[in-house]
């Protein structure tokens, strides 16, 4: 594979990489406001075409739009004790508009489960009420020391969902509905594959009775928190009395449950599938999937390219021309760094004889075909590009997982080829906490599908409860 | 008409009407942060339907969008000081982050210029970048003093688009492209006729060369301005550096535009076609265009009742079932409180002889028809309401618009039946600020085909340059 000299091997520094597909492929620019990125429109673009597939899904299940507002009164942040604890510490404060200082400081959002809580107590009364499904995308700020583009910035965008119901059992079965929509989306149109499971108590949200989650491996090893799906139970409903009168006239407090995912999948694609010569995109939320490059521009190649791109438009293919006179291998560069799945090449020499070559991004591999197959092939290809991506990262995935019986094993893994490292767990938080001095290794999940890899904890040694994924995170 | 007990009439008390309109159609709910609103589901799918709409259009002529950090530090406000003056005194201002006092405070953005000429500055060099056509969707902060629901939030959404161009020439076509883009959508999507025009120096955007704008009347006479669209020329650009190197590889800087339209437009929706029974919604951004009510609850009736659904469906008509056990009455006035354009009726009686029967939203007007030729009828149906709502809409404009040629008739207009009001002007300030006398009445804007009324400014009685509409607004 031709090496891109704009950009550092993923494999010499897979950080300077990371920043310069970043840069160079034109998804973000730095902004004077450090951790606030430009979501520029190669990005942005990416963004919509998750949000489209996932606000389907969304509504598909019963699911409706809403916006509330981004401001948060701190009385209102507080009603919750573990809420306000683990998110008051990194909110941006409001406290004047205009010229006068505010009566109460306001934060801007974190999350908004206070917002919702605060709607839900004011408009649910009666069981013929509920449920309600609501949704909401926004912007949202965390004001966090360490960030990186995509991955972790002070202001960015994400969906929340937040339901509230009859019953526990509705709620739960809600929750896990929402993390399946979740995986479902990674490995079928991110063609990321993920393993899933619950949090452990310590890394649950801060107010859920439980916390399921979609995690991800990245090509460096590191692993990325996904998507996650909450189950609150009434530890909302309590302090925020959003109660409703049931079928026998009894008032009762709420289930409620919310869920989420970020602009961070940006950086998961770019994490997960990216090479050497820049972006590898996933057909399926590719902002253009088929690039139409013109190597001479004569008659007859612009005229093929036209004809080309509408009948590829015509059969629903986001296809465009590159016809600019820059040089081929320039122009070839361009579309590579960018990810585009396919690339055409129309040369006066081929196409004297009918033909054009059709370029692969994922493998390089080219393929001559004759103008009239091109739709067919493109269309195969496309899927099969989807499907190779895929299989190539859960490989990965599957080399760089680990079974540890010992912390000697997971030391020795964790420092030389990190990875998730599958290990036997007792439960309790002292045997994470020690798990940390492994470069601040955390619990991932327990994966719903446990294993039974040994009888005792890869820390304490004492009776094992549960199998636990481990990995060092973004 | 029959008149629903919920609601005020608006020819009795018009804000109470449109609070009682905002609430009973659940569009908006309050929230413990004054003139910040939640916007209920159904408010938020008009909102989607009409960014559906523009953002096709605005695609469809080159724009892209993009999303800027909603922060912009208080050294970037200031530097356009006409800008900076138009919009420092209503910013909300972040101060902490987390426990630690920010070094320079941050302002929630009011508008993104600022953050889009810096962007546009570090990354436009040659002509070649050029244009740049940008656009976004966000939410937007200004501390109002006075807020009503759509029409005045704290914070509210809506999309700006942000231009850079090599010339004036193009940029200028650019600022009438996309007013022209506003114009055809209000009129032929929200049902909605308006006035187009330049806004008068005084009342143009802080900072702009000059401002276009679409001036609509509400049922009240009281106007809105509702989208508008400013030409910057090298205002911005000068003082935030952005330059590229010409043809003739000389530094220049560019030509810039902006125009932008918010969730007001719900508002507009409300106040112009409203009436006692409720909303009346234009078909083609209703999120639900036809409703079917089932009168009886007959297997029969149920059965075709998701015939018809399907059918309608299939021919790409937002229709939905309501066979709740409510009385039909009650689900009638529910359906019109929401504005739903057509109810289709389902009863035994109707259907033993083949038939339903259709009511239109905008008339009242009953028709009968057989199954078969529903959907027929419905394709035809939404046409003629949009066409009947503009065309209504339309003639109450013409009669509440009125030309004075003094000064006193136009106090006699404002005070007793206001609406707009034509007169000619001088072009002096002066006579801007005196006309405020009356009501707080402004120049909604100088028209694009203005009329020769007479010789004099209705004002001073000097010369007049300008014909002007002039109204009180919300």
């Amino acid at each position: 594979m031709i090496k891109n000299k704009m950009i550092t091997s993923r494999d010499e520094d897979f950080a300077k990489w990371y920043t310069d597909i970043v840069k160079n492929a034109h998804l973000a620019s730095y902004t004077s406001v450090k951790g606030c990125i430009v979501f520029e429109p190669y990005a942005y673009a990416l963004w919509e075409n998750m949000q489209k597939v996932l606000d389907e899904k969304f509504k598909a299940t019963g699911h409706e739009n809403v916006y509330m507002p981004m401001f948060i009164p701190e009385s209102l942040l507080k009603k919750e004790a573990e809420h306000v604890e683990g998110f008051a510490p990194e909110v941006a404060w409001v406290t004047h508009g205009g010229v006068n200082q505010l009566e109460e400081r306001l934060c801007v959002r974190p999350t908004s489960e206070t917002l919702f809580c605060d709607y839900y107590s004011k408009n649910i009364s009666s069981y013929r009420d509920l449920p309600k499904l609501c949704n909401q995308w926004c912007n949202i700020v965390r004001w966090e020391k360490n960030t990186r583009p995509f991955l972790r910035t002070r202001e960015f965008l994400w969906q929340e969902g937040h339901t509230v119901h009859e019953t526990a059992k509705e709620a739960e079965e809600e929750t896990y509905r929402m993390l399946n929509i979740y995986k479902d989306f990674f490995e079928n149109y991110l063609a990321i594959p993920v393993v899933v499971g619950k949090k452990t108590e310590k890394e649950k949200f801060a107010g859920a009775e439980y916390t399921l989650t979609v995690e991800a491996l990245m090509y460096d090893g590191v692993s990325l928190q996904s998507c996650t799906s909450h189950y609150f139970g009434q530890k909302f409903s309590k302090p925020f009395d959003v109660k409703f009168s049931d079928r026998n006239n009894q008032l009762q407090y709420v289930y409620q449950t919310s869920w989420g995912t970020t602009t961070r999948m940006i950086g998961a694609v770019i994490m997960v599938h990216g090479d050497d010569n820049g972006l590898v995109l996933p057909p399926r939320i590719a902002p253009k999937q088929v690039v139409i490059v013109t190597i001479k521009n004569t008659d007859e190649v612009l005229q093929t390219a036209n004809n080309l791109v509408e009948k590829l438009k015509a059969a629903g293919v986001r296809a465009f021309i590159d016809d600019t006179d820059k040089s081929a291998g320039f122009k070839f560069a361009e579309h590579e760094m960018k990810g585009v799945p396919i690339r055409i090449e129309i040369g006066p020499r081929d196409l004297a004889e009918g033909n054009v070559v059709l370029a692969r991004r994922d493998t390089n591999e080219k393929i001559t075909c004759t103008v009239d197959e091109v739709n067919d092939k493109v269309a195969a290809l496309l899927e099969d590009i989807h499907k190779n991506m895929f299989e190539t990262a859960k490989k990965r995935n599957d080399s760089k997982t680990y079974v540890c019986k010992t912390f000697e094993e997971a030391k020795e893994i964790i420092y030389s080829r990190p990875g998730f490292i599958k290990a036997m767990w007792c439960g309790s938080p002292e045997c994470e906490v020690k798990m940390k001095e492994l470069r601040g290794m955390k619990s991932r999940c327990i994966p719903f599908e446990e294993e039974h890899l040994s009888d005792t904890c890869v820390v304490c040694g004492k009776k094992a409860k549960h199998m636990v994924y481990w990995g060092i995170q973004y």
